[in-house]
């Protein structure tokens, strides 16, 4: 046997799909991986994977990437969980940690997704994909296209952030800007799959990404010592990475790998601005509507209507979290405040997590002695829209030391 | 004992200086950390360290740092090592690998030299550092300074890459613009001194930086397995890269970790905008003279004098390497074919490496099956201003799939 996938099920009513072809949806909506738990319990265990290479390749049995077949890879994955004794107390947290994932290729975790769809994309004789994007996915995209040699199709809003205009054209993508939000670029994707012959590797309409993302769940498990947190805030757009984290700590239990039999509360974060998710789950609902006028500067999150928003509601109501809207007028300031408490480069949708976490910890939602870890799930540079920036010039014949001191 | 540290040593005569107190140069010139290193063989071996969390505080024993300080780190090291295949093939070689530096925090190899550096004037009781940059290393100290609770300073020439201007701000330093090159920022730190109180962080101005580089060293070792490469391309500035890595095969070596008896020959890339290190190798001299207007979009290149100039020539002299100087022209575009060939965000500086090896190689001075190594020293969306991007625009309404198809 050179994998442990047994099969693929239609999320939205458990149909079993074969594996090993190319599947995208089952009835328009997203499709599971599942393996055999049973049989990866007693070929691996979580002492072995400890002596692996530190990528995400080291949950390789948890993958879905046939084991003699090479992996498209940048080196990515064991992203560092950083304990934040400094902005814990200012917020009144004695065990904040952030999962920092803008140190992956492409300076977002949208690399865990692609490494893997793109590594069975290729596996499967794809040669040309194209997805729309919010930003961070079309540079990951581009470059692990680039990286397995496949050609890629680029698709985003034509107010997404420069660098991820530029990161797209730099890995060699054919990137286009579009007069509309991402679905606008969904649609493209799907009218031209067959005329343009592509593949699409839109978030959720492929089963493999959401592999890839799991493993920030795997390797925060693992970074933990096999004890999950009280707590994870999570900035939700298409949700892959949510749903993949809840997969992975589910996966996780069944292997028996896990210590402590409860699960952390979701927390999932998105900007008033786009808040589909929130609504849904306020309202009590398990599908979420189209949200009208969708804008925020945490452009990773102006995703106004996902495909996945079923597996979104059923992880967050069944892990006793919520879905919260922080606001869009701290954003900025907030990525500053996190930045310069930590060192660590957090971006909006990041900083949209911890406007809302300030709040919930004021009111009590969050005891001060909660292990609570938050996701940074992109690089901030790549956000240079979101913040404002201007350096006081001095001049060098004729240095302005008050300046300088006054600073 | 909690360190492994025998003393401190200036470059320039050999003086032996104490450890354990602030130091900066002597006789306006670098100073060395030496180590027992006969102690170190016999208190660890290569896999003890192979054991040890991904992060270049493995190496501990041969970094300064007492072991019962906490190091201030945002999780640095162990960076991938990545076999360019594709564009070895069209290079002409089979065997060349890439060390991304570009995943690093802050999204360069500067973050080693600060994770050092900042890690100890903390232990040495310093709550004020500056420093002045030619981009990277200003961000890095920035974040570095956040993470340990210190004030920091940093000043850039007025035209700095815009994203390395918002870094600094991001993460809460007090940063300027200056009407001059970074050797006039250099100026303004050492004469704030005394003023500011503040301690000077500059390229090989104190001791440290240059052992966290060392790690980029340690680690190819190890992930080459012991075994070094025939041939280094290093972007050369300051030169605590290429300098970094020479003293830690040198202390391997004596180590007895290594496998084979040669080092590599080491080539020092300059754009030929800034190219102070290739003129003194090529008159045979030990210190290059000021490099006059100085200027490439190469902006870690752009260092027209260098206090470890002789320690930079040494080396490169010693390996049997040389120092050569790429073309400016060739930039923009290298960044985006090393890129779109593999996928690795490949900077500017990289990319004048790359048009190095490609001439060196047609010349026959790069065997076709040699081991060739590439450091990409950071990430190119850093650099913006480096390569012109220009995505063309669909309406969503009416699609231009011709367009699409001909891009
Ligand atoms: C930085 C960042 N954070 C969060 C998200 C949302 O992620 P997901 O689509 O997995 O919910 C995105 C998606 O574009 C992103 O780029
Ligand atoms: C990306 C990059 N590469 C190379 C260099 C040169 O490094 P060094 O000063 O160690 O020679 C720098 C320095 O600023 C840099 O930022």
């Amino acid at each position: 046997m050179n994998h442990y996938v047994s099969h693929l099920e239609a999320a939205i009513d458990g149909t079993v799909l074969p594996f090993g072809q190319l599947a995208n949806m089952h009835n328009a909506r997203p499709i599971w991986v599942r393996y055999h738990l049973d049989k990866i319990k007693s070929a691996v265990t979580p002492a072995q994977i400890a002596a692996r290479a530190p990528s995400l390749w080291r949950y390789r049995e948890l993958l879905p990437l046939p084991f003699d077949v090479e992996p498209v890879t940048l080196g990515e994955g064991m992203t560092p969980v950083l304990h934040c004794a400094r902005l814990g107390k200012q917020l009144g947290l004695s065990q904040l940690f952030v999962k920092d994932e803008s140190q992956l290729p492409t300076g977002s975790f949208k690399s865990r997704g692609m490494a893997a769809a793109v590594s069975m994309a290729k596996w499967l004789g794809v040669k040309r994909v194209a997805l729309p994007t919010a930003g961070n996915a079309g540079g990951a995209a581009a470059a692990y296209a680039a990286r397995a040699g496949l050609e890629c199709f680029v698709f985003m809003p034509h107010d997404t952030p420069v660098v991820n205009q530029f990161e797209a054209q730099l890995y060699g993508a054919k990137a286009f800007r579009v007069n509309g939000l991402i679905n606008d670029c969904g649609k493209i994707v799907k009218d031209g799959a067959e005329r343009m012959g592509w593949f699409d590797l839109s978030t959720l309409k492929e089963p493999y990404r959401l592999e890839g993302k799991k493993t920030m769940g795997l390797e925060l498990a693992e970074q933990m010592q096999w004890a999950l947190p009280d707590v994870i805030f999570y900035p939700t757009g298409g949700g892959t990475g949510l749903i993949g984290m809840w997969k992975a700590f589910a996966e996780l239990k069944e292997l028996g790998w896990l210590r402590g039999a409860t699960f952390p509360r979701l927390i999932s974060c998105q900007a008033e601005g786009c808040a589909p998710i929130v609504r849904a789950f306020d309202k009590g609902e398990r599908f979420a509507d189209l949200f009208p006028n969708a804008h925020t500067v945490a452009s990773g999150l102006r995703v106004p209507v996902a495909v996945g928003d079923f597996m979104m509601l059923d992880a967050i109501r069944a892990s006793g979290g919520k879905a919260v809207a922080g606001s869009e007028a701290k954003i900025g300031a907030w990525m500053q405040r996190a930045s310069s408490a930590e060192g660590i480069s957090t971006c909006p949708e990041t900083a949209v997590c911890f406007e809302i976490l300030e709040r919930m910890v004021a009111a009590g939602e969050i005891k001060p002695d909660a292990r609570v870890v938050v996701f940074n799930t992109g690089a901030a540079p790549k956000y240079l829209e979101a913040m404002p920036y201007n350096l006081p010039a001095l001049d060098k014949d004729r240095v302005d030391w008050d300046a300088i001191a006054r600073a």
